[in-house]
């Protein structure tokens, strides 16, 4: 059987492979002047600031993933299944940011289609964080012991939170794509310092 | 010595960058309206659908890989032989991948072809998997005490399953390119469900 | 919650697949006969170079990595944050790499900015570095017990160190792009050799 | 500092995605017909080979420096650089590959220089190897304890019969690119499976 352990250290790396491809999206740009080279640099801000928000989402993912299944008792085959869903939804996200960065600078609709589909990746990563969640909690048939029903309903609300939080920012990619980018920068870099955010804390009864 | 651990682990990693290259075939399209940009998207189905059952049949390898090598005992020289070239057929993944999503949309015997090879390198991967289980299994030689007769023919036959099977697939790839992907779907989905499906259970004596 | 081993292992990861794709800057050379092949091959030595002192400078990153971490008793999610960071600086490197390796050749103005460009991801990872150290160490609040205040004050000169150092390295950029290159080899070789270039012992009082 | 448990992670990391890269190098046929698919896959005869004895060189020396790091007892400074000039000579294979396949069909001189480049690369690594055991072994100062004078001249031997069989293979290059390819791949299989090629059991003191 497939133990959370080596559930985890495959995640780990999948989620490593998938943060990293991320720079394949930034090239050498061909210039023939010095002033050309600085300009070249500069007109790939799209892709360093995707890159960035991206590598900051995939890390929080990373952390996240870790919280959650640290609460998980043992792995069966649906939630092997799920969490293959997840990975695959997760290195998406290499694509749907060079998609992002292709298009965010020419504005206009076509921006908004990729900033979009970028926000769409971001949903089905959720929604696979959420079926996660809601296979292995319901009935706590594959936590460990010691959750309150409180803390239950806490933590599925913090999972299952980025679900309208990512059809948002579906909607206001189609306003504007770099307010888009904004938003998810803003909302990582919440995650990532919030107390609570998207994470779990173990159940007070067990460290009781 | 490569001890399981070891092989397990370097197994692990090799099998996470194949599954995560996959997504390099998926690639941004060009396009110079927002409708032409939805259709060049949209078009991508073949890339979409291949990279979902080959993330798919990869993720299963993974779980079914240490199914196997959970009831390995001891690493010898040929069995580290077999395991780099099970990982060498799991690698081809990729490429074949890549050949049916590119080759897929257009139908007719190209489709054929790529659906063949496809199924093929998948072949390949299940040779791999039977001919570790069977070097491990004969006369017991590498495995952890406590199998029954009956418990290792079952074993067998769950693992040399997948030569007909796929062998199968490669006829249908002549027929249809798009019956053939949707059978390995199918497939990939029974053995991610399946209580039994290629899995192995640790033998009952050991557990008993 | 992220443990320090997890942070590592991942942290190994991603470092791993930034050293590995440095390759993928190597392109096999088009020569129509055997002397343009040598010649093609030969020419290819800024690649060569620039990969040589890449890899050197992220295998010190990652053996420095774990000296840091070593000392370091528990992650806090800011702790966490600043190494996403930090290998977001790091992962940056073989794409600095790569444009190292295209402009070195041409010489002039060109050159300088791209061996510049190349000392800033350093000095980035460098920042990264420091501002893990500072957090850690601050009021000692994330580091195991043991440590003197003259040997923090020497670690925290010992990472601090490479801010002025590839500050200069910026400064020769613009006046020589292989006078840079060497630098930052010379720098590497001595980080890895000298006993004490960058690393940190643990408390003498832990080990005494 | 730098654990030895820690230097395999890392190594075998690197080593894994070295060892996946390769299947970059085999790239989709464009063929407008199903002959011209049959014939453009047939055609890629070269990389497949390459493909294949690459991976089993490169599967091979992971196992063989589990071997080697399995007798290290500790590692410092100078064994961690010579492990990452290992890394980076194993690194370079991806490259040589690409490049034994590009120019290995066309024959000639041109295909001499890509065997010779091909098995240059080896040597490195071979190179690589005998460096980190003759650091280790001199005076036993990193070893585990209780290897006789008797089995450290035959490790030795056996590690250091790399260099003049690859010097060989350079030769070889010369005279056939094919027939070189043939010995690396003889090499590589009876290294995979002889009982002491270039493996290092360990001490029999230490396990009577």
């Amino acid at each position: 059987m497939v133990t959370t352990g080596r559930l985890e250290a495959f995640s780990d790396a999948v989620i490593a492979v998938a943060i990293t491809l991320l720079i394949l999206d930034i090239k050498v740009p061909d210039a023939s002047s010095a002033t050309g080279l600085w300009h070249a640099l500069g007109d790939r801000w799209p892709n360093y600031a995707s890159y960035a928000v991206s590598f900051l989402v995939i890390g929080i993912i990373w952390a996240n993933h870790h919280s959650l299944i640290d609460v998980v008792e043992r792995v069966n085959r649906p939630l092997a299944l799920l969490n293959v869903l997840l990975l695959m939804a997760i290195v998406l996200i290499p694509f749907s940011t060079a998609l992002m960065a292709r298009y965010l600078p020419g504005g206009g609709a076509r921006s908004h289609i990729a900033a979009a589909v970028y926000s769409f990746t971001f949903l089905l990563m959720s929604l696979g964080f959420s079926a996660i969640w809601l296979h292995a909690s319901r009935g706590r048939r594959l936590l460990i012991a010691g959750f309150t029903d409180a803390e239950l309903r806490e933590i599925t609300r913090g999972f299952t939170l980025g679900l309208p939080l990512y059809a948002v920012a579906i909607g206001i990619a189609f306003v504007s794509a770099p307010a888009c980018l904004v938003l998810h920068a803003i909302v990582a870099i919440y995650y990532a310092l919030a107390a609570r955010g998207g994470s779990i804390r173990p159940p007070t009864a067990a460290s009781g």
